[in-house]
């Protein structure tokens, strides 16, 4: 290297990403008695895993280089008005949410809320998702949220099979539903053994309908009379569906009102920007007594054990807490980062504007009717935004594009879609394409029909909830935003140490062009050729992420880890269907794995079969290999995690794979812990045949406070055909169905991850992973007097997380690991995974980013916590009277004037020096489960309930 | 208008910026008892300054379509590579600073930090910048920091005059200096008589000589031997002045080693786009012995009551500090954010990064010589980062230009500044355009020149406190960024009701285009035709401050209020000059005006001469008129604040105008508190003759914890011809001096105060101003009971603030307005205005921003003490016993073991219920000032310090 290439910084995001110094690295691999980062990966991983060679994703990219280069490609993006509709629209990003909520790593690098103590702001944002979805679909239960309008459909789907009465087997679709949700709904229909039988909105449903699924406004923006629908589907026992639209739901009669059992939709135009298919938080709302059966996550209303008002999760779908073998639904991730922009946007606007922005939106489309009417067009009559019609498509088109405008087109007909974006201009431009003739503006409004019959007029109130209406004002709401934010802890107050969760640096860089125009405002069924830039990035993204698993094509459709999960397992019976072996149906899957793979499996019909693990956490070989002997005939795949689920790099995986393919059977192996395995193995090259991703785990994509998600899949070369497939924006060849609504999923994330592995290169992707190692085995060590780590490998080491016991001071103290979790925010620290993959036990994962000081900052309180226990083994308090019982403690706590406990306020809220600089605060006390669990409240409280309590 | 326009929502951003709603407004002008807001201003304004017409910026335009807009004129700038230098350098600012630091209200919406106890956060960030500034420069003391390098270097000048010892008069300043430098220089020497005598760096000082000025490296690249230049200055009795280089610092033997008195500078390059000229921080740095006469801010090292390590300002030069009459500076606003900013930068890179990039830039500019002497041409040949050649400049610029590239092009020579942003490529296509020839890279760099003499080399370290080694990775640095954030009290915790200081909203629509490339990489003396976006915004600014002021034209280059002041009595001057009167000196100034108006007059060589006021606060008619007879002969100006600094609209202002014109004076209207009367009055229509404007109160340019600021001036027609101008970069035929390094101040945050006003509109702006009167009215009405309102005009009412006098409350309890500022604190609020203009007194703007719950919450707590007071008075509580005096409370007061105060914890932390869910702790507790003021330390203190105490 000459001097100027020393000199030019190219390593330097490497330095930026990665916690430790080289010289703490060097002082860390000194404690565990190897000299080198690439000794201690030598020394502890497998042989027989090993990836000696080097990555091909190139050099290491300065962080201004990589920006101006990306910009360049994104510039190839024709970004044109878009009047595409079909479930995206144009929206506003109020500045105040985009630059606090959006672009705020306070809001965007928050874990999803389970320690609920310190995460009050978000789950108050949350509430606020809940109660606008309630109030717009007129339904009495939200979820918060789901992946897309598509999915949730589909999960609307199964959870009337599950809750509703019908022993039907068919699920009935309207012709006039969005295609991408036609599309997912037949995908997931198919390994249920559900039919799904399509017709138009009048058709009579079929004998054996269990539910049936409409759009309100439909797809060509028809409003039908959905009163007749609901007495003719509920006339047949079955549920009735409705995807229904937040913003039109202002004027026309909520689905609620009209006897939907489950409303589903988007929440994109609520202020999210389209990002050519997402990431946007979808909904799904249900009526009284479905709600125990709901996918997804909920928020409730609790109490703490001191009786103030506390929010929390009602109903968390985690990994952990997934039904498994007998899931109809593996949804863990949500869209939480979007459900509390869609929430804010509601805040903002509150009723009034919401109103305001429908009553315009629709009267410009009245006005286009009547421009379209004038000029003998024959639109549909009853309409909230979108107007179909017959037209020379090709002549609108071309004038259209000329005018810089999308609208649909669709089987001979045009559709256009208006939005709140829309100018009385912009209405000129889409008269003059659609019609070939000027428009007169005020002549159009004088003559502008209105589209919502009289039956089908909101009479009712929403968003009457004083939030709706407490932050009109621009510092009002950036009040609130920041309030809110300072609640939670995340990311920018010190680590979040989750087992499996991998909470790594989001680096600034990364995020950036996630709000550039050029990637935000492209609908995502926007004309090929327009998508120039965005294509060539994916493509790159599809290249990149082959290369680090060693497969050969790569989806980036699954929105989701789960959903990619289950695109693999779709994407291995479509394959085996083609050879003739789609009678193969039994799914493998070690004791210890995920929730979401048996669920994932189940999903897929198959049968799950669990084997057996080793009391090292290790696959049971014996008991694998008869399992997989017995079942050889209708073998489908195995699920493995790798490094498994107990942070060990398993030796025999290699083994492993192959037994499976000596029995005809697939790998599947979760990429959860990819982040122990990028530049140092691949799974392609250890032997399975398809992974996903957790782009928002190893691949930078921040948590966003519980989603978005990514979770793309690789796939040898045999599977690649099968891929996900998609019926309105083609991807490719495949005629496997779609998973997710939009083609690339959540496609203007994807520039985090592009960013990310542009800006480390092949060496800092390699190093990353070995500082992983290192940074959790040097906690390990540190730990392990005073914990006993419960798992190791070779060596005896742990790959990227380790697991401590808190069972044996549980059985002598009483001291639970919750009570460990919750004593951590004293001392300011959010958690590790508890009880999770083994009950009573604490799972902790550094990741490459955390500096040797916050690691440090980490292992003393730990140790402080052990000291803390020590004194209950040793009889100088009980358990009960401990801080550890009591934790966390809150600001009321201490400000009482009386103090009757057996510790000081100083041991509650400063136990160590560091939380007299910067002392982050629980807002509430423990909060009661109990309580929640036996009072389901998940609308927003009284106002008076948050003050003063 | 119709039901479109109606819906269109083009009023939203008006509702957005002010506070209360349409019913809260009906609420409160109830209480004032009259009907309407236009009743209110009929009520409150004196009939003869009413403007009862309609400004003329037009309707107002939605934030989308204003943001759309001014993009598309941004997009007008072609922003070329720029290796021009002269002070301004291409730099990266690292993502983690610009999102959370530049683009956060959390850093830009707070105030200047008086109020130390909740502004510990900046005040260390600042203090960074000063260590920074000192280790970098060799200097033992340094201020936190000035408005450009160019007055930088002019308040240098005086400082050496007023500390030196030298009776010359005369400054020496090298022919190497910046030209915009020297050009500030001439105009600031002008008025105080100094003769500047302008010669090569070689040449000897002519008699009488006070101070010289050298820039080290110079404008053309050369390193002179500023060891010798020390000693001949020296040997002259005078003070050596030395323009330096942060970047070039961390190579060569800084300024301070080398015997500099004063070191100038800008910290631009140290992460601060260019941005056409601004804002950017300059600093002071001076040897032992000065400190106490520096001009601008020095943060300093004290302690707390409880002895605990708390900063301060240790010397705040704000307009009630300065020294009036006598001053040789008027400096007030400095550019905290920037400082901010470049000080982050520094924490960033480290002492190993900036070293890095110093070493870099200069092996690329040794290539760029080696190429430049292959080619014949004849470089400097000692050099850090710039070169300077004979050479066919229209063939070199044409080249240049078809490149992207733009050099400085003076007297038949190319100068070519290379910056951190140079890559090898970029350095390829400098050789091309410099020389018409391929470069070799690799050849270049084997040949390359060391342009630095060894006698100059530096040796010694720099950057070594911890600070500057701590926050390497971008987690460590965002949690730095956050942690001293999170510390401080700024507009997104509440109010800031700072009277005379205008804290209102900034908005973030109004932020955004501050860090668009199109604006932020424009350097000053870019050829105009390149910069054609930047002029449209800019004379559209003008036109429309001319039209929101009533004057002719508008010049917008002075960087502050203060500069402004001093721009327009130069503006007066020079225009008194060509008439034949430039003996008019004398300046009348009211007894209540701000410190800065007198400094500026003394800046310009006036006599002060002191107007009465009466008891109300009102100019007194009779001394004014004694006084302006007496002085006719010689009368130069009056200086005038309108509405009055008491808060009050003068009745007889428009006769007071008159007056001074039939002396033949001119009148200067302090625009101080221009957001009273935008929409409602013009000063132009008042009388006088010139104004500044301070877009950061008035026209929404944040506060940025103690600047920027920017002060533009409008003058009537017969003083346009006399309004600054530029050498360098000219922006009109004005033969004025230049007031400001560049032609157009701190261009790239001009789009604030642009769209602002667009958003706005006509009608916005004055109902802005309408509900300033209403919130001030609205409090001053609620509070009049408890405190006594000093000062009313017309139908009993205040204009856009109110004083409210504690000297009873004070003198029959002990109980001072310091007490109720920390008090406060306790409560959720930053203090108003302390002591200014009258002493014992708190003067409060709410602003039109301000929603009406968060005046009530303000007005409550006020209340709340007020009963407080009582309790003492009524001899429940002795004032030392009381919270007021123990304010403000922190974590660790309330934490401690033992609580033997006369109230309770509750009492002292949560007065009121907001602060259960709400809570703003103050850092430490109350500064002590005495222990700062005897222990001057402005260098960052021992890690140790910071933590634990």
């Amino acid at each position: 290297m000459t001097r100027l290439q020393d000199l030019l910084q190219t390593d330097d995001f490497i330095r930026r990403h990665i916690g430790p110094s080289a010289e703490e690295q060097a002082e860390m691999l000194a404690t565990l008695g190897v000299s080198s980062l690439d000794e201690l990966t030598e020394t502890t991983l497998p042989d027989s895993i090993k990836f000696g060679d080097s990555l091909q994703v190139g050099e290491p990219v300065p962080e201004a280089q990589a920006l101006a280069d990306l910009k360049a490609v994104a510039t190839k993006n024709q970004v044109l008005r878009s009047y595409i509709g079909q479930g995206y629209y144009g929206t506003h990003v109020p500045g105040v949410i985009l630059r606090n909520m959006l672009e705020n790593p306070g809001w965007y690098t928050a874990y999803t809320p389970y320690q609920a103590e310190i995460s009050q702001g978000r789950l108050e944002m949350l509430l606020n998702f809940q109660q606008t979805v309630q109030d717009l679909t007129g339904m009495p239960i939200s979820n918060a949220s789901l992946l897309d309008e598509a999915t949730a459909a589909a999960e609307a789907m199964t959870l009337a099979k599950r809750a509703g009465k019908s022993s039907g087997n068919t699920i009935f679709v309207a012709d006039s539903v969005h295609a991408q949700t036609l599309s997912v709904i037949r995908t997931r229909a198919e390994y249920f053994g559900y039919e799904v039988a399509v017709g138009d909105t009048d058709a009579e449903l079929p004998e054996g309908t269990f539910a049936a699924v409409y759009q309100y406004p439909c797809t060509y923006g028809h409003l039908h009379d959905l009163g007749a629908v609901a007495e003719r589907v509920h006339g047949a026992g079955a549920q009735l569906i409705v995807a229904t639209d937040l913003l039109a739901s202002a004027l026309v009669r909520p689905a609620g009102e009209l006897g939907a059992d489950i409303v589903v939709g988007s929440a994109q135009r609520f202020g999210v920007p389209m990002g050519f298919g997402g990431p946007h938080a979808a909904f799904l709302a249900c009526r009284e007594g479905l709600q125990r059966s709901m996918p997804g996550r909920v928020i409730g209303v609790s109490k703490d054990v001191k009786g103030k008002t506390a929010l929390r999760m009602a109903m968390q779908t985690r990994e952990q807490h997934i039904r498994r073998e007998k899931a109809t639904s593996n949804i863990c991730t949500a869209q939480a980062l979007l459900a509390n922009m869609a929430a804010a946007y509601a805040v903002y606007h509150g009723a009034e504007g919401i109103r305001t922005i429908a009553e315009r939106v629709h009267l410009l489309t009245g006005m286009l009717h009547r421009a379209l009417s004038d000029a003998g067009l024959k639109p549909n009559d009853t309409f909230f935004d979108t107007l179909t019609f017959e037209a020379d498509v090709d002549a609108v088109r071309r004038r259209a594009e000329e005018l810089g405008m999308n609208f649909a087109y669709r089987d001979g007909r045009v559709s256009i879609s208006l939005d709140e974006t829309v100018t009385p201009q912009d209405l000129s431009d889409i008269v003059q394409a659609a019609t070939g003739q000027a428009a007169d503006v005020q002549a159009l409004e004088a003559g502008a029909k209105d589209g919502i019959p009289a039956g089908l007029k909101r009479q009712s109130d929403f968003l009457t909830h004083p939030v709706f209406s407490s932050h009109r004002s621009e510092h009002g709401m950036l009040r609130y935003l920041k309030a809110l934010e300072n609640r939670d802890y995340s990311l920018v107050h010190g680590m979040i140490p989750l087992g499996s969760c991998t909470m790594k640096l989001n680096a600034t860089t990364e995020m950036i062009p996630v709000t550039w125009p050029e990637f935000g405002n492209m609908h995502p069924f926007a004309p090929a050729e327009q998508t120039e830039g965005y294509r060539e990035m994916l493509t790159e993204l599809e290249r990149w992420l082959a290369d680090i698993t060693g497969y050969d094509a790569v989806s980036l459709q699954p929105n989701s880890g789960a959903q990619g999960e289950y695109a693999g397992l779709l994407t291995i019976r479509k394959y085996q269907e083609a050879q003739g072996e789609g009678h193969r149906n039994v799914c493998l899957i070690p004791a210890s794995a995920h929730g979401t793979n048996p669920a994932s499996a189940a999903m897929m019909g198959m049968q799950v079969v669990v084997v057996k693990t080793d009391d090292k956490g290790n696959i049971d070989l014996d008991d694998l290999k008869a399992q997989a002997e017995k079942h050889s005939e209708n073998l489908s795949a195995l699920m493995i995690t790798y490094p498994s689920t107990h942070g060990v790099y398993e030796e025999n995986v290699v083994e492993v794979c192959d037994l499976i393919h000596q029995h005809g059977g697939q790998v599947y192996l979760d990429g959860a812990n990819m982040n122990a395995q990028v530049g140092i193995a691949k799974p392609g090259l250890i032997g399975s045949d398809v992974s996903h991703l957790n782009l928002h785990k190893t691949f930078a994509i921040p948590h966003g406070g519980g989603g978005p998600g990514m979770g793309p899949i690789g796939v040898k070369a045999h599977l690649a055909p099968y891929l996900p497939g998609h019926d309105v924006a083609p991807t490719g060849d495949s005629q496997t169905g779609a998973v997710s609504a939009a083609p690339y999923g959540s496609a203007s994330i994807l520039p985090i991850s592009y960013l990310y592995i542009r800006l480390l290169g092949s060496r800092g992707l390699r190093e990353s992973t070995q500082v992983a190692l290192l940074n959790a085995n040097y906690i390990a060590g540190r730990l392990e007097g005073a914990y006993p780590v419960l798992y190791t490998g070779k060596g005896g080491r742990v790959a990227h997380e380790c697991i401590i016991d808190i069972r044996p001071l549980k059985a002598e103290t009483g001291v639970t690991e919750e009570d460990i979790a919750k004593r951590l925010m004293d001392y300011g620290f959010h958690a590790p995974t508890m009880s999770f993959p083994v009950p009573g036990t604490l799972m902790i994962e550094p990741t490459e980013s955390e500096p040797k000081a916050e690691l440090d900052r980490f292992v003393d309180a730990m140790l402080h916590i052990r000291r803390e226990i020590q004194d209950i083994q040793d009889g100088t308090i009980s358990h009960g009277d401990s801080p550890l019982h009591h934790a966390p403690h809150t600001q009321s706590d201490l400000m009482a004037d009386e103090w009757n406990r057996a510790y000081s306020r100083e041991t509650a809220a400063f136990p160590t020096g560091h939380q007299r600089t910067q002392k982050f605060w629980p807002a509430v006390n423990r909060v009661d489960n109990v309580y929640g669990d036996r009072n389901f409240i998940c609308s927003c409280p009284p106002i008076e309930d948050y003050v003063g309590a």
